[in-house]
């Protein structure tokens, strides 16, 4: 492949994705989850492409700056970063992970940086974001989603702290794979990319599942934070609000089901574990409404509540939130 | 009966309701609806007992200022304010006016100012008030509900604001009137004393009708003005929260029908006309939140949410939104 020509001949451990090339990477929208998930394949040694837009200045002078814990810090430095993706290699993977409401404008940029038969990664929440986008890519294109167990935070530009986990599970949507033996192919050279880069990355066959397996914790909690100006731990300890976040996990999990992905048995229970008694977090959607930054209710509500209405069940608080919140984010943004 | 030896002889206009005697009339809880309704009735000529608590020193020095384009100005002054009501006489008609949140706690003022055999009339919003404030009084007592359809305003203390509209819908609740036929005798008694300060007082046969009848407007307004911060024109102008109105108002319908108290046919339509594309308006609720004061949530959300699951039927965005202000009211007074 053309995009390959001028890839270095070492290969990242544990990553031989394509006939032992090292591939190229770009990410599109490299906020917190790009800046993180780009920065540890480029430390893996991943040959990784930068799209920025507003922080291009400094990010080019100052570099990539990732503080973690888990991980160390890591200071990419200089960075291959871009303010056009006309100027950009063509990448064999390119990840996106602008929000889903950046989507159809960062179209013609994706559509420029990934090569030919290459793979487009959508490192985002919510559901149907592969159904909107695969019009957009050319038919030889694989797109793939991924669904990231992260807690990161862009602190300022160029810098940014991850907090917890690291992990991104990964599903096939569409593009010229043969059959189910095909797409998991694919799904494992993502996989490995990740894994090279000492991260989790489950495989699963079911992306639309995994898609509402996630919303059972951005539904409650991306939307309540905002409707009631709240981090997750008042929300879980307030009886009332405790109440509503399981109900609205439990709406989530019926919408699943009558759209054919229903959830594991005791899927509930593990989410509610997960958040019950921990320490408090500001969820995306919340800070996104501070900054008065476009909030992603086609993805996490719009589209699940019309997946849930075709296949005849109605999810009515999820409703609720869905509809205060178009009317909060239309206020935000004047 | 002992409450009229001193009443004046004078009747007022058209309010005969006790053997010729001017009844006299205890007001407890004079905010902008008590102070509304106390300051007609004293310009009707009618012998007007207000209890104070932190006006009281206001009101006995400036008296009390009704400003009403519709009815003039009227300045109550000297006024026959109490702190205590150990000190009133003990009164024909007792109106309570206060927030329904302050019942208990007003119930031994009540019993204190209410002649044997008087009337205590509610004029108050919500669903089992009167229930609720049955059991504190005694049993010769006639509870009757008034559910008022004015715009007032407490500008200051001892300074009211009416902006619109003026009537009271009466109906009774429970006491020692004989049947059917003597219940509508006592609410035509509290009817004549509006009417006669030239009010309009409708007398309703079933006052849980009427009471789900005003929730209506209530639940949808009071409740999504403070969960989202905003006048109604602007719930009523915004595709999304104008949508979910409609439907909190048909949820209402809902738990009418279910307890047996099903609305008239078209009313939602009439109670949408009401609001829709009229000036914006600041539910009580919403000024109650900005004020910090205890929100009515019981007696608007969570009475009407318990009735209709008793009779089997969830109000599910009705309960949403009680959720969400149960948190909010707890954060909002610390």
């Amino acid at each position: 492949m053309s995009a390959r020509i001028d890839a270095l001949a070492d290969t990242a451990a544990g990553a031989t994705p394509t006939e032992g090339a090292r591939p190229r990477i770009g990410v599109i929208g490299a906020g917190a989850i790009g800046g993180f998930y780009g920065a540890m394949l480029a430390r893996a040694g991943f040959d990784v492409h930068f799209l920025y837009r507003s922080e291009y200045e400094t990010v080019r002078a100052e570099g990539l700056l990732l503080k973690s814990a888990t991980y160390g810090d890591q200071h990419l430095k200089p960075i291959q970063a871009y303010r056009d993706a006309a100027d950009m290699p063509p990448c064999d993977w390119v990840l996106v992970a602008a929000k889903t409401t950046a989507n159809a404008s960062l179209a013609p940029a994706i559509r420029q940086v990934v090569a030919p038969g290459g793979r487009v990664l959508l490192l985002q929440n919510g559901l149907g974001v592969e159904d909107a986008m695969r019009p957009m890519l050319p038919d030889s294109v694989h797109l793939l989603g991924g669904l990231c167990i992260v807690s990161v935070h862009r602190h300022s530009p160029g810098v940014i702290e991850h907090h917890a986990y690291g992990g991104v599970n990964l599903g096939y949507h569409s593009g010229p794979a043969r059959g189910a033996a095909g797409a998991r192919t694919i799904v494992e050279e993502a996989a490995a990319l990740f894994r090279a880069a000492g991260l989790d990355a489950p495989v699963m066959d079911d992306l639309a599942q995994a898609r509402w397996q996630k919303l059972v914790m951005n539904v409650p909690f991306n939307g309540l934070s905002v409707l009631i100006d709240s981090g997750t731990q008042a929300l879980m300890t307030q009886p009332s609000t405790r109440t509503l976040v399981r109900e609205l996990m439990e709406e989530v999990a019926a919408g699943a089901a009558a759209c054919g992905h229903a959830l594991p048995e005791g899927y509930i229970d593990v989410a509610w574990a997960a958040t019950n008694g921990k320490p408090d977090y500001m969820p995306s959607m919340l800070l996104d409404y501070r900054e008065q930054r476009p909030l992603e209710l086609e993805a996490i509500y719009g589209a699940p509540l019309a997946a849930a209405a075709a296949a005849g069940v109605s999810l009515p608080k999820i409703g609720m939130l869905y509809q205060s919140l178009c009317f909060l984010d239309e206020r935000n943004r004047g």
